[in-house]
C-alpha cells in the first residue's frame, strides 16, 4: 500500500507512523514547512519526503490531507488533480460540509478521526493515537464503493473505528459534543479570571485543585491555528448550539431568581438522565458476525449501506468488497459486533433492496 | 482531642476516619438516619454513636456539621446550644454567607473542604480524602483566636490545607469555579442530548470517547440532594456568573455570525492566557519558614491575620498560639511556604500593627 500524507503534524505524523508500522505501507510526505517535513523524516514517520503535492501523490493509493480546516479544501483539490484515477483521497478536518460540497469526485471521502493530544507537531506523533478511536467518514452518492472499502480497511488496520455519517449530521453532532464544549471552556476560564481578578475586590487565588473547574476547562484556549478555522467553518451549527445553551442558561437563571427548588431539582435530574443515556449509547459490542450483501457495482452503493447502518448506530468493524469478474456487481462482506446489531444490519440492508445473508 | 461529627456521609465519615487514624481523636457521631450511623460504626469511623445532637456534642472540643447545605444552619445552631463553652463548631457546606451571617458566636467558624468523590455515603469514606485539599475557613470578627487555631491545626493534622477567606469572597469564587461549571455541564449534556436525539433527524450516537465532551460533563447531574441546596443558597452570586457567561456567549456568537476570524482568534488567545494565569496562580510553595507575631488576646485578631494573608494568596501551612500567662496577649506562630511569601506575610502582619519577627 502506497500512502501519501499531506501535512505532517500530530495527526498526519501519527497516521504515517501507524501506516508504516501496522500496515507495512510505503509512506510519502509533503508539508509546506520544509522543517516539519525534515522532522517527520527524522522521526521515522516517512519513507520519503516530496516538495510538491503532485510529486507526493503521483503514485499513491491513498492520500490523507492533514492540515488545519481552513486549508483542507484547496489541498484536497490539488491532490485530486494530481492523484491517480484509482486513488482514494480523504482528509482529517473537524468539519465536513464545506469540503464535501466542494469535491464531488468518486475518489474523495471526507474523514475526521476523534483523536488528538495536548501537544501539536510530529514530535508528539504516536502510532497508537487512533487505537479504538471513532473515525468518521462522510461518503456521498458519488463515492466509489471500492475506494471507500479501501479506506475503511486501511483505517481499521491502523486501529481506528471507521463510522459512516452524512456530513450534515457530522457537523451538527460535532457542534454539540466538541465545538460547544470548547466554547464553554473558554467562557468558563475567562469568566473565572474576571471574577477572581475583579478590581472591586482583593484579587483571589484559584483554589488548588478545583476539580470540576480543571476538568471543565482542560480544552480552553486550544490552539487558535486549528480552532479558529473549526469555529468559522461550522459557524451556523455552532451558533445554533450556542443559542440552545443560552436558552437553557436563561431557564435555570429564572428558576434561581425565583428560588424555585423543585424546578432546579427537575432540571438537574434531567441532566443526570441525559448524561446516563448518552454514555449508555456509547456502549455495545460483542462477538463479530459476518454479513454478505450483493450489490450493483456503481458509485454510492457502499456509501449508502455504510450511512444507513451508521444512522442506526450499527458499527461496521471491518469490511471487504469482492467484485464479480465482469465488474457489474459484487459482494460486500461486513463484520459487525453483537448478535442484535447484526440482525438489525441485515434488516436495514434488506430494506435498501439488496440481497443479504449471514454466511 | 474529642471530635463530634454531625452527619456521617462521605465527608463526615472521611473526616471521622482521618481524625481517628491521624490524630488519635475520640470521635462521636450523630446522624438523623440510624442506618447511616450504624454503617459508620461498622466502617470503623466512629468510637461511639449518639442518637441526639446534644449527647453527641456534650463533651466535644470540635464539632463538624457535615450535612447538605440546606440543613447546615439549623444544625449549627443546635450544636452551638449544646456544645461546651470552649468547643469550636464548624461546618463543611459549599456556600458560606448564610451560615456565617446566622451564627455570630465566637465558637463558630464556617468551613468548606474542596474535596469530594463520585460516590456519596460513608461506604466510600477514606481517611486520605482531604490530603492536600484546600479547606476554606471563614472566620469573622467574632471568632475566638484560640478556637480558630485549634481548628486550623486539626485540619492541618488530617492532611488538609486550611485557608482563611471571607464568606462573601468564598461564595463569589465558588460560584465561578464550581457552581457555574456544574451548571454548564448540565447545560452541555442536555443540549447534546437534544441535538443527538432531535426528531427531525435520525437519532445519532454519541461518538465513542468524545474526550472534550466527557471531561466537560463529568459533573453533570451531580446529586440533587446536595446540589439543589448549593445552587439555591448561592443563587445571587451564581446568577451573576450565569449572566457573565451569557454575555460572553453572545459576544462569540456575534463574531461567528459575521465570520470575524481575528476576533475569534483574539477571544481564544485570551482564554488561553486566562487559563495559564489561573493555573500558575495555583502553584507556589517552597521551604517552610516560621513567623511569630505578638497579638492582643481578643476575638477576631487571629481571624484578621489569617484573612489578610489569605487575601494576598499567602497560605499558612501550620499555626500555633501561645497565650501569655495573664491571657492578655499572646504569640501566634505561623509556618509559611517560600521565602518570598514569608516576607510578604511579615509585611502584611506588620501593616496590621502587630509586632512580627522571624525567630
Amino acid at each position: 500500500m502506497r500512502v501519501a500524507i499531506l501535512g505532517v503534524g500530530l495527526i498526519g505524523g501519527s497516521l504515517a507512523l501507524a501506516a508504516r508500522e501496522r500496515l507495512g505501507a510505503q509512506v510519502t510526505g509533503y508539508d509546506d514547512s520544509p522543517e516539519a517535513l525534515e522532522r517527520a523524516l527524522q522521526r521515522g514517520a516517512l519513507d520519503c519526503a516530496r516538495s510538491t503535492v503532485s510529486a507526493a501523490v503521483a503514485e499513491a493509493e491513498a492520500v490523507f490531507v492533514a492540515v488545519p480546516v481552513g486549508g483542507v479544501s484547496e489541498l484536497v483539490g490539488e491532490a485530486l488533480s494530481a492523484a491517480p484515477a484509482d486513488c482514494v483521497v480523504t482528509d482529517v478536518g473537524s468539519t465536513k460540509r464545506e469540503v464535501v460540497a466542494a469535491h464531488d469526485d468518486p475518489r474523495f471521502v471526507g474523514g475526521h478521526p476523534l483523536a488528538g493530544a495536548e501537544n501539536a507537531g510530529v514530535e508528539h506523533a504516536r502510532a497508537d493515537l487512533f487505537d479504538a478511536a471513532t473515525w468518521y467518514l462522510t461518503p456521498s452518492a458519488a463515492t466509489s464503493g471500492m475506494l471507500y472499502e479501501r479506506l475503511h480497511r486501511l483505517l481499521h488496520g491502523i486501529g481506528a473505528r471507521p463510522t459512516a455519517i452524512d456530513a450534515d449530521t457530522h457537523d451538527r453532532i460535532l457542534a454539540a459534543v466538541s465545538h460547544l464544549p470548547h466554547v464553554l471552556a473558554n467562557v468558563l476560564v475567562s469568566q473565572a479570571a474576571a471574577t477572581l481578578e475583579d478590581d472591586s475586590h482583593p484579587p483571589a487565588r484559584l483554589p488548588a485543585p478545583g476539580p470540576s473547574f480543571r476538568d471543565a476547562t482542560r480544552v480552553a484556549g486550544a490552539p487558535s491555528v486549528i480552532w479558529t478555522d473549526i469555529y468559522l467553518s461550522n459557524r451556523d451549527a455552532l451558533t445554533a448550539e450556542i443559542d440552545g445553551a443560552i436558552e437553557r442558561l436563561q431557564a435555570v437563571r429564572a428558576a434561581l431568581t425565583s428560588a424555585d427548588g423543585p424546578t432546579i431539582t427537575d432540571w438537574n435530574e434531567r441532566a443526570a438522565s441525559d448524561r446516563r443515556r448518552l454514555l449508555e449509547a456509547q456502549l455495545g459490542g460483542g462477538d463479530l458476525h459476518e454479513l454478505r450483501a450483493s450489490v450493483p457495482n456503481r458509485p454510492g452503493v457502499v456509501a449508502q449501506i455504510a450511512l444507513e447502518l451508521g444512522r442506526a448506530g450499527v458499527n461496521i468493524n471491518d469490511m471487504a468488497l469482492y467484485p464479480a469478474s465482469d465488474m457489474t456487481e459484487g459482494v460486500v462482506a461486513m463484520w459487525i459486533a453483537g448478535e442484535a446489531a447484526t440482525d438489525r444490519a441485515q434488516e436495514l440492508i434488506a430494506g435498501l433492496g439488496f440481497p443479504v445473508a449471514r454466511p
